[in-house]
Parts: C-alpha cells; sequence; structure tokens
C-alpha cells in the first residue's frame, strides 16, 4: 500500500505544474481526463458487449454471472458517459487554453455508480463460484449490504471540506469494508477450496483483485492530504478513480468470464464442445 | 519508472499539437477528412454488426475469435464517431471558407483506441488458430502485452516536436514491434503448419495483412519529415490512420470470418450444414 502511494505521489509531482486550483486546470491536465473518461467508456461498452455475447458459450449455471458482470459495466459505462459530458461541459479549449465555462463539474456520479456495482460485484463473485442456492442467496445479500453501506458511509469523506471530517467518515466506512475482507477471505475460502483445481488459482486472483482495487479507493481519496493543491489534486483523483474502476469491473469481469468458461468445460459435457466432422 | 515517467511527461505536455498547422486547411482538405472519417465510422459499425451476426454460422469454438474481431471494430467505430465530432467542432466551414472555431482537434482519440484494438487484434487471429488453451493464454498475454508496449511507446512519436524525439521514442516503439513479428513468423509458423490445408492460405495473409498494416502507421508517422507543411501534413496524417485503420480492423475481421467459416465446414458436421428437403 505505501509502495503504491509512494508511485501515486511520484505520477502527481508529473503532472504537477505549480499550485494551482481547478480553475486553473492546464489543457494537458484537462485533455489527460479528458482522453482517460473516453477511454473507460470505451473499455466499459466493449466489457459489456463481450461478457453479454459470451453468455452463450457458458453452462446455465455460470449465465448470471456474466449477466451481472456485464450489467456493472454497463452501468459503469453509462456513468462514465455521464462524467465525461460533465467535464466537456465545464471546460473548454480555445487557442490551446483552458476556458472556465462555469457550469459545475458533476461527479457525484461515481458515488450513485458504485452504490449499483460494488454490491453487483461481489454478487458476480458469489455466482461464479455456484454455491448452493440458500447459500448463494445469503452471502450475496450481507456482502451486498455491507457494500452498499460502504459506499454510502465513504461519501462524506469525498465531499469534506477538512480532514478530521474526512478521517471520521473514512474510519465508518472501513468498518463495513474490514467486515467483507473478512467475509472473503474467511467465509469465502472455505468454499473457494471445493473449486474445481484448475479454476481455484482464478478464484483466489478474482478475490485478490476485488481486495486489492477496492484498497485503491481509500488510497485516491488520501490525495488532498498531501502537498498538492489544486488542478493537479483533480486530475490525480480522476484518473485514479479512472484506473482503479477499469480494473475493479472490468478486469474483474473478464476473470468471471475465465472462470465460467473453465467450469463450463468441466461440468457441462454438450456446450462449447466441437462434434467431429467425422463422428 | 523513469521511462512512464517521461512518457507522462510528454502526454501531459501535449496541448493540440499543429494548431498553427491546420489554421490554413481548405475547404477541400476539411471535407475529405470530414467525409473519410464518416466513412470510416459506416465501415467499422457495418463490420461490427456483419461479425456478431455471423457468430451463429460457426462452431462453438471459433464464436470468441468472432466476438473479439467485432469488439475490434465496434471499439473503433466508437472513437470515429468522437473524432468525427472533434474535427466537426474544431472548424466550420462557411460561404465555402474555412473557419477555425477555436476548439482543439483530440485525435488523442487514437491512442485510446489502439491501446486497447491493437492487442485484441493479435488476440483475434490467436484465437481463429484453435492452439491448446494453454498455448492460447500464453500466447495472447504475451502478444497482447507486447502490443500496448508498442502503443505506448509510439505516442511520444506523435506528440514530438522535433525530429530527434521522434527518432528515439519510434526506435523504442520498434522493439516489441519487431519481437511481435517474430512471434508472429517464429512462434506462429509451426501451428500455422498444422492449419487445416484449406485454410493455411488465409492464415498466413491474415498474418502478413497484420504486418502490413502495422507497418502502414510509421510511414504516417514520418509524413512531418517530409518537406510538406501545416494542412497538408494533417490531411495526410488523418488519411493515412483512416486507410490504416480500415485495413488492420475490418480487413483483418473478414479474413478471421472466412477461417472461422472453413474451419467450421471441416471440423463440425452440425453447424451451417444443409438439412436435403427429402430427409
Amino acid at each position: 500500500m505505501l509502495v503504491t502511494g509512494q508511485i501515486w505521489c511520484f505520477l502527481l509531482s508529473w503532472t504537477s505544474r505549480g499550485k494551482q486550483d481547478v480553475e486553473t486546470i492546464t489543457a494537458a491536465q484537462y485533455f489527460f481526463v479528458y482522453n482517460a473518461f473516453s477511454f473507460t467508456f470505451a473499455t466499459m461498452a466493449a466489457t459489456t458487449l463481450f461478457l453479454w455475447i459470451s453468455r452463450s458459450q457458458v453452462g446455465a449455471a455460470y449465465k448470471p454471472a456474466l449477466t451481472i458482470s456485464g450489467l456493472v459495466t454497463a452501468i459503469a459505462a453509462y456513468h462514465y458517459w455521464r462524467i465525461f459530458g460533465s467535464w466537456e461541459g465545464a471546460f473548454q479549449v480555445r487557442e490551446g487554453v483552458v476556458v472556465v465555462t462555469g457550469l459545475a463539474f458533476n461527479d457525484a456520479y461515481r458515488y450513485v455508480d458504485w452504490l449499483l456495482t460494488v454490491p453487483l460485484l461481489l454478487i458476480e463473485l458469489i455466482l461464479v463460484m455456484r454455491l448452493s442456492s440458500s447459500e448463494t442467496v445469503s452471502k450475496a445479500t450481507k456482502l451486498g449490504l455491507a457494500a452498499a453501506l460502504m459506499v454510502i458511509l465513504g461519501y462524506p469523506v469525498e465531499i469534506a471540506d477538512d480532514n478530521a471530517t474526512r478521517a471520521l467518515w473514512g474510519t465508518l466506512s472501513a468498518i463495513p469494508f474490514v467486515y467483507i475482507v473478512w467475509e472473503l477471505f474467511k467465509g469465502l475460502g472455505e468454499a473457494i477450496e471445493h473449486q474445481p483445481e484448475s479454476v481455484r488459482g482464478l478464484v483466489k486472483h478474482a478475490r485478490l483483485l476485488t481486495f486489492a482495487s477496492w484498497g485503491f479507493y481509500p488510497l485516491v481519496y488520501m490525495i488532498p492530504y498531501t502537498n498538492l493543491t489544486g488542478a493537479t489534486i483533480e486530475t490525480g483523483i480522476q484518473i485514479g478513480y479512472t484506473i482503479a474502476d477499469i480494473v475493479a469491473k472490468a478486469g474483474l469481469g473478464i476473470l468471471i468470464y475465465m472462470i465460467a468458461v473453465r467450469k463450463t468445460a468441466i461440468e457441462y459435457k454438450d456446450v462449447g464442445k466441437p462434434v467431429p466432422a467425422t463422428a
């Protein structure tokens, strides 16, 4: 975590062009965020199409996992489309200079997105494990609610103006996060040991990806604690959340797809198998 | 890390490349590029629909190749839509005269596009060859990462103002390119010899198309080295990249489709075969 933080500072020192507030964002910072939003929209939309088209290649038990995984990236694609539009509305670049239009940049879209997608991310992980239906419902409910609570309690951290408020709500938000981590590693640990050997590694990767990418969000929160100010902070926050979203949503979706395809090959004899021409 | 930092630095120093260059663009040049962008959007979108609709005509093993091929053209269609909009925003034609609006023309969309699509292009070629699953994952990972690295290292060439910088990053970017060519011709060479005879020629064509169309991009890079200036360079770059994109993405997609259909006819007895009316 500390190493990641140092990498961040390093990254931010490159983006730094003196102490500025958001109103004096440079054209380079503006376009960096602009292109990152467009890239993320394209990535999320492409992942959605891939996951939904690929439903036909997995056994019936794994179709819901791909449906939900694609839903997460579809919701994210919608929100990145909106965030992109809001960013375009807030600034214009004329003659290479950024002009502030006066319209607010709304990135509360991120919280609206997380409130929907973060519980669904845990649910896709549970679905691809194919537990008993009672276990699936129980774990999906508990983890889904904890995830929603974590997002709600994290919102005041984002909008706070002082570090005391940030610390209070950050701590409260960390409680459901710790519970989720405990459930993922202890509660689901035994279930993972019962997964077929060929996917056990992949499921553990998916769990680690969920944990690591979520751990990245608090680091982005912490950017305002640094000595950096204004437009550099804004750029850092936007790029940081964007990277975290791509890893947590599109990255996890692809892992879920790989797990579903491998388990289908083991558990279904009639899906996706070639019929030899000579048979 | 230092290299990454330098890349970021270049990325951030980008404002609006060649702004002064394009101010003297003629109406004919403006409309040539404008119509080329619209044509390319239509080509990419149509290819996407064709490839996805055609999934039902190929065996299960070839569906992922068509899914990914359609994803590449879908991502390209999105980016041409955006580039078209940015071009429309940067200029207006009034009374037959081009008026510069002052809004920046953003063609960083191209790099954002290549970062996603170039690795996927190699993956579609590997998928249609139907190697063992471990070989597929290993080759897709190695070639995909090399392709992403090639695009990232190529970006400073695009935004550089001097030929020394262009030469440095162009050389660095050529290293993963040479590795990819080596993998395509040496690493995949043996696998191609094991393809059914009726598709061997097509697979070699697909490989050659990939190599030749990618080799076209550095030629477009080199346009600023010529004695041409301003709007002519800009027009040449835009039209050059557009042709390369159509050949590399839509062209390769159609070849992948032909290979998948022929291999399905050989390997599957129940897909796409006519049932005699008298049976």
